[in-house]
């Protein structure tokens, strides 16, 4: 009851980022990256509403794990009840920037236009993205694709334990 | 490990607002105010930086509770160690519009013009607003302070409480 | 038709904030600051909505001056149609951190919580502000007004172009 | 000289967007693009910084329109100077949601993250969006291309009108 909660300052923030209106697969996946993301030690990010956002919040929360959710609204209403913590910023959707620049890595799964600025603002940022079934992006002098390409949500944990270990 | 961490959703959400450098007396109280919040089952909110907000998450972690910290800059560094989560916002200043948004309450301990702006920001969304030592807000045409005045750390949290008993 | 406007980056840029439902020495004031400001070759920034804000656009228009509305809101429905120019951020409340930003001094006319902030925000981000009847501040250590005090726009106007004039 | 700026509230507003260091196409094009959309009365918006920005702002301001810049920092430092006014914001790449979210259509012409992320913040917005020589967008299950593509500035004008007399 009176534990203290160890500060997660240290701890990776990874953003899970997708549409509110889901697949099946997309729910899946991202509950199952909630869940794996608690087990590292990553405090999850993400926008805090439903769908994809609620799917991670929820298995991150069953792994024991601590989430956020980064609202767009001027309050708590329609904030997944997974959340450890729900922030109201009353921003709309330039509360996009807000999950890109507090997260250390972004993971895209699916995900409609939202998802996609989100994913154009954390690679602005310099921040890595991982990509499951998301967008694809093209331009006529891009050799690579900017987006680390996973196939699941096991194969993504572990291009992002590959990417936080390269980190100083 | 694994316990999954109860949603703080439908708990109070209550700010503590300060400057990053305090006196003493402005440490002591945000400290118990902390301690106090997370007694009552409120998540504690701040700005997420040193003086009146870290010892506000100091107080809160000490006693078991859980605080967000929402920080101006693009990164976690500066923030206070006590925090649960902090989130880097990247907006400067206008970040104490979220601490403000964010939060049922307001209580402001000291202060200096960041503390006055979301002092003011909180008023203006209609948010209560609890002081301590803390500006007075003059105008021709005002009868009554908005800000509700506390002495002490206990008499603000009890301030609170008969607040949010009103609260539907 | 086609003469080319000249860039104003080069020219003071000043808010005059206040109240959207305003009293009337509250609107003449801020109708004679925005043909003042005009007149001084100053750049009018405000909230872009009703009252002081509408004045002064209309007070700057008069006098062939340019002026820009920063608005809370998705559209520009709401706003002064006297503006130059209205931006539509989104922020709600929170664009009174851009009004005080992109402002290199600020005047305040009256005003509510709102003005508050920006008045605040405006002290905070080291932008001076002048006030006329506008809100007092009081704190125990605080020794000199924050606010530099005119009586009228004409005395208001005077001090900015004192202030101006020591910038380097 | 006193002559009153007729107000742009009514007309339509305009982004170009597009990279800060931009090939010699893409400048010639936003050149090209702020000129027609002056004389086609349009509010140019831009981002406020150099390349694509500043050549649409150049091109406004030759054709004697009005444009505005919305920058990221905290002064109009590196501001193009083309502008008719500029906004310093504070808010870093937050900024792209205003900009997204103050125009009525949006012209993408090439460009980096930064524009992908103007791009899918206005098409979230449901703001339509022209696109020359930038991003293609894919997705398994999406049948049309989002954005409506032009091969020149006045193809993009030509659609761009076309989209405006539809609104009501």
């Amino acid at each position: 009851m009176t534990t203290p909660i160890e500060s997660t300052l240290r701890r990776p923030y990874v953003a899970v980022i997708g549409a509110s209106h889901a697949l099946e697969w997309e729910l899946a996946t991202a509950e199952q990256l909630g869940r794996r993301l608690a087990e590292e030690g990553c405090v999850l990010v993400c926008g805090g509403l439903g769908g994809v956002m609620d799917a991670a919040a929820r298995g991150c929360q069953a792994a024991g794990g601590v989430s956020v959710g980064i609202l767009p609204g001027d309050d708590r209403i329609g904030a997944s009840d997974h959340l450890t913590v729900a922030i109201a910023t009353g921003f709309g959707e330039a509360r996009n920037a807000i999950v890109a620049r507090s997260a250390d890595a972004v993971i895209a799964v699916g995900g409609e236009f939202g998802t996609l600025s989100e994913i154009a603002l954390a690679l602005k940022m310099g921040t890595p993205v991982i990509g499951l079934g998301t967008w694809e992006l093209g331009r006529d002098d891009l050799d690579l694709d900017p987006i680390v390409r996973a196939e699941t949500a096991d194969d993504a944990i572990a291009r992002l334990q590959d990417m936080l270990s390269r980190r100083v």
